[in-house]
């Protein structure tokens, strides 16, 4: 049977990792997961509750397609709390995690063939989804001196209708601030360039808190999720905020692309926006796990790491110990038994000489890896 | 901010209706929703208590973007048990509903440009996904001697990459005999057309039961969800078989494009298959709706339906009565209180002359509509 060409996407290095730590556990081997990219806590009790007693009160059917009202205004009350924007709650789209609200922004912005720039290292999947809509990619470069994120000189000459941004980023975990966000906002908008600002690690800060697009214009699509802060990843649930001429457009779109988001994941979003306390006692947790890898990475020998602004995540540069990332991260699950992530999927041109260490689990398991790591690099060093 | 062309789908012109009866609704008036297309009833009982369960014992994490291994398993099984077919788990992809499956399988087989033909009338998502996607769907009118779906020589001298069949059918209820539905899939596979059956009213039949398309051959895509037998619309949870050379390409596609299908409603997805007593008094339900429904709209002057062999739907031509279905489903909602679907979403060219009848409410639902509609078309012909 035929097969399109759009489909033949790359497949994830990473998974390598993955199905080899599997069969490492299976076999009996005690494995400490720094490759994850999501919590391990569970959606806040209170949103577990609140499902729980819906599910016994209504059938649950369809909702309406951009999302039950009430979490669209709660949603919209999100950004007068974390950032004094005053957002008209017609604006948010709920949607299936930020995956779907991916998939609806690139449909509504981008015809085929159309150009969409994104900064190297970010999330491997933005690539994976423009080009099973048909739509081309366009790595940007980054540097160490403008925090691995891209800076208006970077658009020069390159011709392109979109440009995705994401800050705190993945893998990187470094923020754009607020006037750097804002020279790429104005230069994109000079070229009538779409703007699609991923901001689905905001509210994992350790110093100050991220800027939104939201505060600078009106003219982006944000796109944010209640899986990492909100600890909801299986859920998939998200939401996007549309400029207000755009969202029919995008109305029509998800009633026939999605119809609407999963309706007991609504239910427990909504919840989950009051869960203050848990959620932030989790982000205590991040932060105390964050200055143990701050401190024992460079142990280790990982010195040369990303500013680790936010998210759950330290990038570092190990060409001075590889130019094989996935070699070494063979090794470290081997030898040391504690996986990690090769840069190859975040970046296809640097890649191979760099490693993202997560975070995100518990601290005992953060502090059990650091030793097994010191430990197997310093065996690894008087061996060479 | 530009907007893309592709993303200019068209609206759903039930729509009008649905916020109609809304507002009718909210100013007190009592209406019979025959518009709907979902079960008024929720997720089977065990479903629901399985999930409370899962919610208090794990943190519901993202899940491998095929679905639960265990849940592709029961899948594969309904397929003994329901058609007699040997089905290996690997070929089944669980999917973000049918939704999902069609995004993925659009995605996986189709190019900018490619043309995927469809029976009128049909399901309008269909239509309005191909074009968000780049496609072009190319409409088959199809015939009442034909049971309102399409034969092998309707595709003749059509230019087309692929062809979506349903059965039964969304509106009409019809279904595709067995040597039909074989036809069909030669016929395509001769062209190199890329086959792909929906078949999410399956298990809702009122005599004989539908055939699927892998009780014929293995070369097709085969859509399914568990939101209409298995009463579980809002939940978005459905699934796709597909060759076995497929099967990587469209995990890649899933990894990237969803990650994973909703963790929550694989759980409930999963007890759900065993609640063969509970879905079969559903089912029962429907079939006695389906009896009233076929006693009373021809004394209500619909005389003109489709085959009603499954889903729950009665497809009727209203050509004798007007030339405008919408405006005669607005009088129905007005002056009767009814609310009932024009057929314009489904067949561009013919559904100004037909309505779509649901009767997957309650019987004393269906028993008071039908009461209402004799009532007013009694009226209405003395009128005229």
């Amino acid at each position: 049977m035929r097969k399109s060409r759009r489909g033949q996407v790359d497949p994830f290095i990473v998974m390598d990792v993955v199905d080899a730590a599997r069969r490492l556990e299976e076999a009996g081997r005690s494995i400490i997961h720094m490759e994850v990219g999501q919590p391990g806590t569970p959606a806040p009790a209170a949103a577990r509750a609140a499902l729980a007693r819906a599910m016994e009160a209504g059938p649950l059917g369809y909702t309406v397609a951009l999302g039950i009202p009430e979490l669209r205004r709660g949603i919209a009350q999100l950004y007068a709390r974390w950032y004094g924007v005053d957002l008209d709650p017609d604006r948010v789209i709920v949607t299936a995690g930020s995956s779907g609200a991916f998939l609806l922004a690139f449909t509504a912005l981008f015809d085929a063939g159309d150009r969409v720039g994104l900064g190297e290292p970010g999330y491997p999947s933005y690539r994976q989804i423009l080009r099973a809509l048909s739509l081309e990619p366009v790595g940007i470069p980054t540097s160490d001196a403008n925090r691995l994120q891209p800076v208006p000189a970077d658009l020069a000459g390159i011709d392109m209708q979109g440009l995705i941004v994401a800050s705190p980023g993945n893998p990187s975990g470094t923020m754009l601030a607020r006037d750097h966000l804002s020279g790429l906002m104005q230069a994109a908008r000079a070229r009538d360039i779409a703007f699609i600002s991923d901001e689905i690690y905001h509210g994992l800060h350790y110093a100050d808190r991220a800027t939104s697009a939201l505060e600078i214009s009106d003219q982006a699509y944000v796109i944010n999720s209640f899986s990492k802060y909100f600890s909801m990843t299986g859920w998939r649930i998200g939401w996007m905020v549309v400029p207000e001429d755009h969202i029919r457009t995008v109305e029509r779109l998800a009633q026939n692309m999605f119809i609407c988001p999963p309706h007991a994941s609504q239910i427990a979003a909504l919840a989950a926006l009051d869960c203050v306390d848990e959620l932030e006692a989790n982000r205590a947790v991040y932060a105390e796990n964050r200055r143990l890898m701050l401190e024992g990475l460079p142990k280790a020998g990982f010195t040369r790491i990303a500013p680790p602004d936010g998210a759950f995540y330290i990038y570092a540069d190990v060409s001075d110990l590889t130019d094989d990332s996935l070699a070494l991260s063979r090794e470290l699950l081997e030898e040391a038994g504690v996986a990690v992530t090769p840069g190859l999927d975040f970046d296809p041109l640097r890649g191979a000489r760099t490693l993202r260490f997560s975070y995100a689990r518990a601290t005992a398991d953060i502090t059990e890896g650091l030793r097994r790591l010191q430990a197997h690099m310093q065996t690894r060093a008087k061996r060479s």
